[in-house]
Protein backbone atom coordinates (compact mmCIF):
# COMPACT_ATOMS: atom_id res chain seq x y z
CA UNK A 1 0.00 0.00 0.00
CA UNK A 2 2.67 2.58 0.55
CA UNK A 3 4.46 1.34 -2.13
CA UNK A 4 1.62 2.45 -4.01
CA UNK A 5 0.71 5.60 -2.17
CA UNK A 6 -2.70 4.24 -0.70
CA UNK A 7 -2.90 4.32 3.11
CA UNK A 8 -6.58 4.11 4.14
CA UNK A 9 -6.26 0.09 5.62
CA UNK A 10 -9.26 -1.09 7.35
CA UNK A 11 -9.35 -4.69 8.96
CA UNK A 12 -12.44 -6.54 9.78
CA UNK A 13 -11.37 -8.68 13.19
CA UNK A 14 -7.34 -9.04 12.28
CA UNK A 15 -5.77 -11.61 13.67
CA UNK A 16 -3.82 -10.03 16.68
CA UNK A 17 -0.73 -11.72 16.49
CA UNK A 18 0.04 -11.11 12.81
CA UNK A 19 -1.21 -7.55 13.22
CA UNK A 20 1.01 -6.68 16.11
CA UNK A 21 4.18 -8.31 13.85
CA UNK A 22 2.90 -6.52 10.83
CA UNK A 23 2.92 -3.00 12.59
CA UNK A 24 6.42 -3.70 12.84
CA UNK A 25 7.36 -2.88 9.20
CA UNK A 26 9.38 0.28 9.11
CA UNK A 27 8.50 2.11 6.17
CA UNK A 28 4.53 1.77 6.24
CA UNK A 29 4.49 1.75 9.99
CA UNK A 30 2.28 4.64 9.68
CA UNK A 31 -0.40 2.87 7.56
CA UNK A 32 -0.93 0.38 10.41
CA UNK A 33 -0.98 2.43 13.08
CA UNK A 34 -3.76 4.20 11.66
CA UNK A 35 -5.55 1.40 10.56
CA UNK A 36 -9.59 1.22 11.46
CA UNK A 37 -10.07 -2.18 13.26
CA UNK A 38 -13.76 -3.02 12.02
CA UNK A 39 -15.61 -5.78 13.60
CA UNK A 40 -18.01 -6.60 10.31
CA UNK A 41 -17.49 -6.16 6.55
CA UNK A 42 -20.62 -3.86 6.69
CA UNK A 43 -18.89 -1.53 9.52
CA UNK A 44 -15.50 -1.19 7.12
CA UNK A 45 -17.53 -0.32 3.70
CA UNK A 46 -20.40 1.99 5.59
CA UNK A 47 -18.71 5.53 3.64
CA UNK A 48 -17.66 4.13 0.49
CA UNK A 49 -19.98 4.00 -2.70
CA UNK A 50 -18.46 0.90 -4.44
CA UNK A 51 -17.38 -2.23 -2.59
CA UNK A 52 -14.82 -4.16 -5.53
CA UNK A 53 -14.29 -7.47 -4.00
CA UNK A 54 -11.25 -10.24 -5.15
CA UNK A 55 -12.03 -13.90 -6.29
CA UNK A 56 -9.61 -17.06 -8.20
CA UNK A 57 -12.20 -17.69 -10.23
CA UNK A 58 -13.65 -20.36 -8.58
CA UNK A 59 -16.25 -22.50 -9.32
CA UNK A 60 -19.46 -21.28 -7.51
CA UNK A 61 -21.92 -18.79 -8.69
CA UNK A 62 -20.82 -16.00 -7.89
CA UNK A 63 -24.16 -13.62 -8.07
CA UNK A 64 -22.12 -10.62 -9.36
CA UNK A 65 -20.13 -8.98 -12.34
CA UNK A 66 -17.04 -10.53 -12.62
CA UNK A 67 -13.87 -8.65 -14.21
CA UNK A 68 -10.39 -9.17 -15.19
CA UNK A 69 -8.17 -6.67 -13.22
CA UNK A 70 -7.23 -4.30 -16.02
CA UNK A 71 -10.61 -3.20 -17.13
CA UNK A 72 -11.75 -3.75 -13.31
CA UNK A 73 -8.68 -0.91 -12.66
CA UNK A 74 -9.72 1.62 -15.59
CA UNK A 75 -13.49 1.57 -14.16
CA UNK A 76 -12.23 1.52 -10.48
CA UNK A 77 -9.97 4.58 -11.46
CA UNK A 78 -13.07 6.49 -12.81
CA UNK A 79 -15.00 5.70 -9.78
CA UNK A 80 -12.19 6.60 -6.84
CA UNK A 81 -11.64 10.44 -8.83
CA UNK A 82 -15.16 11.46 -7.29
CA UNK A 83 -15.68 9.00 -4.23
CA UNK A 84 -13.93 6.71 -2.02
CA UNK A 85 -14.29 3.31 -3.14
CA UNK A 86 -13.19 -0.40 -1.24
CA UNK A 87 -11.49 -3.21 -2.46
CA UNK A 88 -12.04 -5.92 -0.58
CA UNK A 89 -9.40 -8.98 0.18
CA UNK A 90 -10.63 -12.28 1.77
CA UNK A 91 -8.64 -14.14 4.15
CA UNK A 92 -5.52 -15.65 2.96
CA UNK A 93 -6.93 -19.55 3.41
CA UNK A 94 -10.54 -19.01 2.40
CA UNK A 95 -11.05 -15.54 0.41
CA UNK A 96 -14.47 -13.85 0.54
CA UNK A 97 -17.66 -15.93 1.70
CA UNK A 98 -20.76 -15.48 0.42
CA UNK A 99 -21.86 -12.98 2.98
CA UNK A 100 -18.54 -11.03 2.06
CA UNK A 101 -19.80 -10.86 -1.25
CA UNK A 102 -22.72 -10.13 -1.11
CA UNK A 103 -21.64 -6.56 -0.07
CA UNK A 104 -19.54 -6.03 -3.39
CA UNK A 105 -20.76 -4.27 -5.93
CA UNK A 106 -18.72 -6.39 -8.29
CA UNK A 107 -15.91 -8.68 -8.48
CA UNK A 108 -12.54 -8.49 -10.26
CA UNK A 109 -9.86 -11.13 -10.44
CA UNK A 110 -6.34 -11.40 -10.96
CA UNK A 111 -5.64 -13.17 -14.42
CA UNK A 112 -3.22 -15.84 -13.43
CA UNK A 113 -3.12 -19.55 -15.04
CA UNK A 114 -6.68 -21.17 -14.48
CA UNK A 115 -4.44 -24.17 -13.04
CA UNK A 116 -2.92 -22.14 -10.17
CA UNK A 117 -5.72 -19.44 -9.58
CA UNK A 118 -5.46 -18.67 -5.71
CA UNK A 119 -2.68 -16.29 -4.79
CA UNK A 120 -0.89 -15.18 -1.93
CA UNK A 121 -2.63 -12.18 -0.60
CA UNK A 122 0.23 -9.65 0.09
CA UNK A 123 1.16 -10.51 -3.68
CA UNK A 124 -2.62 -10.35 -4.80
CA UNK A 125 -2.68 -6.70 -3.02
CA UNK A 126 0.55 -5.65 -4.58
CA UNK A 127 -0.60 -6.32 -7.91
CA UNK A 128 -3.83 -4.70 -7.69
CA UNK A 129 -2.53 -1.93 -6.12
CA UNK A 130 0.23 -1.61 -9.16
CA UNK A 131 -2.73 -2.25 -11.65
CA UNK A 132 -4.89 0.97 -10.34
CA UNK A 133 -1.70 3.41 -10.28
CA UNK A 134 -0.18 2.03 -13.12
CA UNK A 135 -1.06 4.71 -16.00
CA UNK A 136 -3.53 7.19 -13.70
CA UNK A 137 -1.73 9.62 -15.13
CA UNK A 138 -2.93 8.92 -18.22
CA UNK A 139 -6.73 8.60 -17.20
CA UNK A 140 -8.61 10.54 -19.56
CA UNK A 141 -11.21 13.61 -17.83
CA UNK A 142 -14.48 12.43 -18.36
CA UNK A 143 -17.81 14.59 -17.19
CA UNK A 144 -18.40 13.78 -13.51
CA UNK A 145 -21.47 10.88 -13.03
CA UNK A 146 -23.82 11.83 -10.17
CA UNK A 147 -21.94 10.14 -6.99
CA UNK A 148 -24.00 7.06 -5.76
CA UNK A 149 -25.50 6.02 -2.72
CA UNK A 150 -22.52 4.84 0.03
CA UNK A 151 -22.58 1.50 1.22
CA UNK A 152 -23.77 2.16 5.08
CA UNK A 153 -27.08 3.92 3.14
CA UNK A 154 -27.04 0.67 0.94
CA UNK A 155 -27.20 -1.50 4.48
CA UNK A 156 -29.82 0.70 6.01
CA UNK A 157 -31.91 0.54 2.43
CA UNK A 158 -31.33 -3.56 2.92
CA UNK A 159 -32.24 -3.91 6.51
CA UNK A 160 -35.28 -1.40 5.96
CA UNK A 161 -36.40 -3.20 3.40
CA UNK A 162 -35.87 -6.97 4.93
CA UNK A 163 -38.25 -6.19 7.82
CA UNK A 164 -40.55 -4.82 5.35
CA UNK A 165 -40.44 -8.14 3.76
CA UNK A 166 -40.64 -10.01 6.92
CA UNK A 167 -43.69 -8.43 8.19
CA UNK A 168 -45.39 -8.74 5.29
CA UNK A 169 -44.30 -12.45 4.47
CA UNK A 170 -42.50 -12.44 1.48
CA UNK A 171 -38.95 -13.82 3.42
CA UNK A 172 -39.63 -16.89 5.34
CA UNK A 173 -37.61 -17.56 8.35
CA UNK A 174 -36.27 -21.08 6.86
CA UNK A 175 -34.62 -19.01 3.71
CA UNK A 176 -34.07 -15.68 6.03
CA UNK A 177 -29.88 -16.39 5.01
CA UNK A 178 -30.19 -16.82 1.97
CA UNK A 179 -32.68 -14.12 0.96
CA UNK A 180 -30.97 -11.16 3.26
CA UNK A 181 -27.75 -12.13 0.82
CA UNK A 182 -29.91 -12.17 -2.00
CA UNK A 183 -31.29 -8.84 -0.95
CA UNK A 184 -28.07 -7.55 -0.09
CA UNK A 185 -27.27 -7.82 -4.05
CA UNK A 186 -30.46 -7.01 -5.54
CA UNK A 187 -30.17 -3.29 -3.36
CA UNK A 188 -25.96 -3.46 -4.49
CA UNK A 189 -27.46 -3.84 -7.99
CA UNK A 190 -29.20 -0.39 -7.63
CA UNK A 191 -27.39 2.50 -9.18
CA UNK A 192 -28.93 4.15 -6.44
CA UNK A 193 -27.73 8.41 -6.39
CA UNK A 194 -26.47 9.32 -3.28
CA UNK A 195 -28.99 12.26 -3.53
CA UNK A 196 -32.04 9.94 -3.20
CA UNK A 197 -30.79 8.19 -0.21
CA UNK A 198 -32.75 9.98 2.20
CA UNK A 199 -36.01 9.77 0.09
CA UNK A 200 -36.06 5.75 -0.21
CA UNK A 201 -35.05 5.36 3.14
CA UNK A 202 -37.98 7.70 4.04
CA UNK A 203 -40.18 5.93 1.70
CA UNK A 204 -39.62 2.18 3.12
CA UNK A 205 -39.11 3.49 7.06
CA UNK A 206 -43.56 4.77 6.37
CA UNK A 207 -44.21 1.24 4.92
CA UNK A 208 -42.62 -0.51 7.84
CA UNK A 209 -44.25 1.87 10.28
CA UNK A 210 -47.65 1.11 9.04
CA UNK A 211 -46.71 -2.12 8.66
CA UNK A 212 -45.95 -2.58 12.32
CA UNK A 213 -49.07 -0.69 13.55
CA UNK A 214 -51.16 -2.60 11.66
CA UNK A 215 -49.63 -5.62 12.69
CA UNK A 216 -50.51 -4.71 16.32
CA UNK A 217 -53.66 -2.60 16.24
CA UNK A 218 -53.85 -2.60 20.19
CA UNK A 219 -50.35 -0.77 20.69
CA UNK B 1 5.58 -17.66 -10.64
CA UNK B 2 3.20 -20.32 -11.07
CA UNK B 3 0.12 -18.22 -10.63
CA UNK B 4 1.54 -16.63 -14.26
CA UNK B 5 3.20 -19.94 -15.49
CA UNK B 6 6.21 -19.28 -14.72
CA UNK B 7 8.15 -22.37 -14.10
CA UNK B 8 12.18 -22.29 -14.19
CA UNK B 9 13.99 -20.79 -11.23
CA UNK B 10 17.84 -20.43 -10.39
CA UNK B 11 18.60 -19.65 -6.92
CA UNK B 12 22.36 -18.17 -6.00
CA UNK B 13 23.36 -19.14 -3.13
CA UNK B 14 19.76 -19.35 -0.75
CA UNK B 15 19.51 -19.36 2.55
CA UNK B 16 18.80 -22.67 3.33
CA UNK B 17 16.21 -22.68 6.21
CA UNK B 18 14.01 -20.25 4.08
CA UNK B 19 14.36 -22.75 1.06
CA UNK B 20 13.23 -25.84 2.69
CA UNK B 21 10.31 -24.19 4.37
CA UNK B 22 9.04 -22.61 0.82
CA UNK B 23 9.57 -26.07 -0.28
CA UNK B 24 6.75 -26.87 1.68
CA UNK B 25 4.37 -25.02 -0.64
CA UNK B 26 1.42 -27.16 -2.04
CA UNK B 27 0.71 -26.01 -5.49
CA UNK B 28 3.71 -24.67 -6.33
CA UNK B 29 6.67 -27.15 -5.07
CA UNK B 30 7.03 -28.18 -8.13
CA UNK B 31 8.92 -24.97 -9.21
CA UNK B 32 11.43 -25.12 -6.01
CA UNK B 33 11.95 -28.78 -6.61
CA UNK B 34 13.28 -28.29 -9.84
CA UNK B 35 14.92 -24.79 -9.09
CA UNK B 36 18.80 -24.89 -9.94
CA UNK B 37 21.01 -23.80 -6.97
CA UNK B 38 23.74 -21.65 -8.63
CA UNK B 39 27.16 -20.60 -6.43
CA UNK B 40 27.20 -17.36 -8.52
CA UNK B 41 25.23 -15.40 -11.30
CA UNK B 42 27.64 -15.59 -14.00
CA UNK B 43 26.43 -19.21 -13.65
CA UNK B 44 22.56 -18.75 -13.09
CA UNK B 45 22.66 -16.54 -16.49
CA UNK B 46 24.97 -18.64 -18.27
CA UNK B 47 22.66 -19.98 -20.80
CA UNK B 48 20.10 -16.73 -22.00
CA UNK B 49 20.21 -13.74 -24.00
CA UNK B 50 19.15 -11.14 -21.99
CA UNK B 51 19.40 -10.10 -18.33
CA UNK B 52 17.50 -7.82 -16.91
CA UNK B 53 17.90 -6.27 -13.35
CA UNK B 54 15.13 -5.35 -10.99
CA UNK B 55 15.83 -1.99 -9.16
CA UNK B 56 14.24 0.42 -6.79
CA UNK B 57 15.17 4.00 -8.09
CA UNK B 58 18.23 4.44 -6.00
CA UNK B 59 21.03 7.59 -5.58
CA UNK B 60 23.79 5.60 -6.96
CA UNK B 61 24.87 5.26 -10.32
CA UNK B 62 23.58 2.37 -12.28
CA UNK B 63 25.43 2.55 -15.59
CA UNK B 64 23.08 0.73 -17.21
CA UNK B 65 19.70 1.96 -19.04
CA UNK B 66 16.15 1.86 -16.51
CA UNK B 67 13.25 1.70 -17.94
CA UNK B 68 9.83 1.69 -15.89
CA UNK B 69 8.05 -2.06 -15.76
CA UNK B 70 5.74 -1.62 -18.43
CA UNK B 71 7.57 -0.50 -21.50
CA UNK B 72 10.18 -3.02 -20.11
CA UNK B 73 7.80 -5.84 -20.16
CA UNK B 74 6.87 -4.90 -23.84
CA UNK B 75 10.77 -5.32 -24.60
CA UNK B 76 11.26 -8.38 -22.75
CA UNK B 77 7.63 -9.90 -24.16
CA UNK B 78 9.42 -9.55 -27.62
CA UNK B 79 12.46 -11.16 -27.11
CA UNK B 80 11.10 -14.12 -25.03
CA UNK B 81 8.87 -14.69 -28.04
CA UNK B 82 12.96 -15.41 -29.32
CA UNK B 83 15.25 -17.29 -26.83
CA UNK B 84 15.53 -17.70 -23.23
CA UNK B 85 15.96 -14.59 -20.86
CA UNK B 86 16.34 -14.01 -17.40
CA UNK B 87 14.80 -11.55 -14.60
CA UNK B 88 17.33 -10.70 -11.85
CA UNK B 89 16.02 -9.60 -8.47
CA UNK B 90 18.05 -8.75 -5.54
CA UNK B 91 18.31 -10.08 -1.65
CA UNK B 92 14.92 -8.44 0.26
CA UNK B 93 17.24 -6.93 2.37
CA UNK B 94 20.23 -5.30 0.09
CA UNK B 95 18.37 -5.48 -3.33
CA UNK B 96 21.19 -5.85 -6.07
CA UNK B 97 24.75 -5.27 -5.78
CA UNK B 98 26.85 -3.48 -8.47
CA UNK B 99 28.56 -6.56 -9.44
CA UNK B 100 25.19 -8.10 -9.70
CA UNK B 101 24.20 -5.19 -11.55
CA UNK B 102 26.85 -5.65 -13.93
CA UNK B 103 25.75 -8.94 -15.60
CA UNK B 104 22.86 -7.11 -16.57
CA UNK B 105 22.20 -5.76 -20.02
CA UNK B 106 19.78 -3.31 -18.24
CA UNK B 107 17.08 -2.31 -16.03
CA UNK B 108 13.80 -2.15 -14.68
CA UNK B 109 12.24 -0.51 -11.94
CA UNK B 110 8.12 -0.86 -11.15
CA UNK B 111 7.04 2.52 -10.71
CA UNK B 112 5.97 3.17 -6.45
CA UNK B 113 6.02 6.17 -4.86
CA UNK B 114 9.87 7.92 -4.73
CA UNK B 115 9.64 8.09 -1.23
CA UNK B 116 9.12 4.54 -0.66
CA UNK B 117 10.76 2.77 -3.51
CA UNK B 118 11.89 -0.40 -1.84
CA UNK B 119 9.72 -3.44 -2.14
CA UNK B 120 8.49 -6.52 -0.77
CA UNK B 121 10.91 -9.20 -3.01
CA UNK B 122 7.97 -11.46 -2.89
CA UNK B 123 5.59 -8.49 -4.07
CA UNK B 124 7.85 -7.39 -6.72
CA UNK B 125 8.11 -10.27 -8.40
CA UNK B 126 4.60 -11.47 -8.67
CA UNK B 127 4.10 -7.60 -10.01
CA UNK B 128 6.92 -8.23 -12.76
CA UNK B 129 5.43 -11.28 -13.61
CA UNK B 130 1.95 -10.14 -13.26
CA UNK B 131 3.22 -7.38 -16.03
CA UNK B 132 4.87 -9.85 -18.05
CA UNK B 133 1.57 -11.92 -19.03
CA UNK B 134 -0.78 -9.01 -18.79
CA UNK B 135 -2.29 -9.21 -22.48
CA UNK B 136 -3.08 -5.46 -22.56
CA UNK B 137 -4.93 -5.96 -26.20
CA UNK B 138 -7.29 -8.67 -23.84
CA UNK B 139 -7.59 -6.02 -21.32
CA UNK B 140 -8.47 -2.96 -23.66
CA UNK B 141 -12.00 -4.70 -24.11
CA UNK B 142 -14.59 -3.62 -21.33
CA UNK B 143 -17.49 -5.90 -20.74
CA UNK B 144 -20.78 -4.60 -21.45
CA UNK B 145 -23.25 -3.18 -18.80
CA UNK B 146 -26.05 -5.69 -17.56
CA UNK B 147 -29.23 -3.87 -19.69
CA UNK B 148 -32.00 -1.65 -17.76
CA UNK B 149 -35.22 -2.31 -17.03
CA UNK B 150 -37.99 -1.13 -19.97
CA UNK B 151 -39.77 1.79 -19.16
CA UNK B 152 -43.01 -0.38 -18.77
CA UNK B 153 -41.86 -2.69 -15.77
CA UNK B 154 -40.31 0.78 -14.66
CA UNK B 155 -43.33 2.20 -14.98
CA UNK B 156 -45.30 -1.14 -13.22
CA UNK B 157 -42.77 -0.57 -10.30
CA UNK B 158 -43.91 3.31 -10.01
CA UNK B 159 -47.59 2.14 -9.42
CA UNK B 160 -46.79 -0.31 -7.02
CA UNK B 161 -44.96 1.79 -4.82
CA UNK B 162 -47.25 4.56 -5.27
CA UNK B 163 -50.02 2.95 -3.58
CA UNK B 164 -48.09 0.99 -0.96
CA UNK B 165 -47.19 4.95 -0.12
CA UNK B 166 -50.65 5.83 -0.41
CA UNK B 167 -51.88 3.00 2.06
CA UNK B 168 -49.10 4.07 4.44
CA UNK B 169 -49.92 7.52 4.48
CA UNK B 170 -46.24 8.89 2.89
CA UNK B 171 -47.99 10.12 -0.02
CA UNK B 172 -51.16 12.55 0.88
CA UNK B 173 -54.48 13.23 -0.73
CA UNK B 174 -53.22 17.10 -1.63
CA UNK B 175 -49.57 16.76 -2.86
CA UNK B 176 -50.44 13.52 -4.63
CA UNK B 177 -49.73 14.75 -8.15
CA UNK B 178 -46.72 16.46 -7.49
CA UNK B 179 -45.75 12.59 -5.26
CA UNK B 180 -46.20 11.24 -7.81
CA UNK B 181 -44.15 12.59 -10.69
CA UNK B 182 -41.71 12.88 -7.87
CA UNK B 183 -42.13 9.50 -7.51
CA UNK B 184 -41.27 8.41 -11.09
CA UNK B 185 -38.40 10.53 -11.32
CA UNK B 186 -36.50 8.47 -7.94
CA UNK B 187 -37.87 5.06 -9.90
CA UNK B 188 -36.19 6.37 -13.29
CA UNK B 189 -33.29 7.31 -11.21
CA UNK B 190 -32.72 4.14 -10.00
CA UNK B 191 -30.31 2.15 -12.44
CA UNK B 192 -32.68 -0.98 -12.29
CA UNK B 193 -31.41 -3.99 -13.79
CA UNK B 194 -33.81 -5.50 -16.33
CA UNK B 195 -32.85 -8.83 -15.04
CA UNK B 196 -34.32 -7.90 -11.50
CA UNK B 197 -37.43 -5.99 -12.45
CA UNK B 198 -39.49 -9.20 -11.58
CA UNK B 199 -37.97 -9.51 -7.96
CA UNK B 200 -38.67 -5.68 -7.23
CA UNK B 201 -42.06 -6.24 -8.38
CA UNK B 202 -42.72 -9.56 -6.42
CA UNK B 203 -41.55 -7.83 -3.03
CA UNK B 204 -43.90 -4.72 -3.59
CA UNK B 205 -47.16 -6.56 -4.80
CA UNK B 206 -46.38 -8.84 -1.54
CA UNK B 207 -45.63 -5.79 0.95
CA UNK B 208 -49.16 -4.32 -1.19
CA UNK B 209 -50.62 -7.69 -0.10
CA UNK B 210 -50.11 -7.26 3.61
CA UNK B 211 -50.59 -3.45 3.88
CA UNK B 212 -54.57 -4.16 2.17
CA UNK B 213 -54.59 -7.17 4.39
CA UNK B 214 -54.11 -5.25 7.91
CA UNK B 215 -56.10 -2.59 6.39
CA UNK B 216 -59.27 -4.31 5.95
CA UNK B 217 -58.96 -7.41 8.44
CA UNK B 218 -62.42 -7.82 8.02
CA UNK B 219 -62.49 -8.88 4.22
Amino acid sequence: MSNFGFTDLRLVKPYDIAFREARSAVRSRYILEQAQVCQTVAEAVSDVTLVVGTTALGHRDLHAPLYRLEPAAELLRERMAQSPVALLFGSEKFGLSNEHMSHCHWLLRIPTRQEHGSMNLGQAVAICLYELRRDAAEGAHRFAAAPLVSAGDSERLTALLREALHLSGYIQERTAVSGELKLRRLVRRLGLPASDAEAWLGMLRQILWKLKHNEHPEA
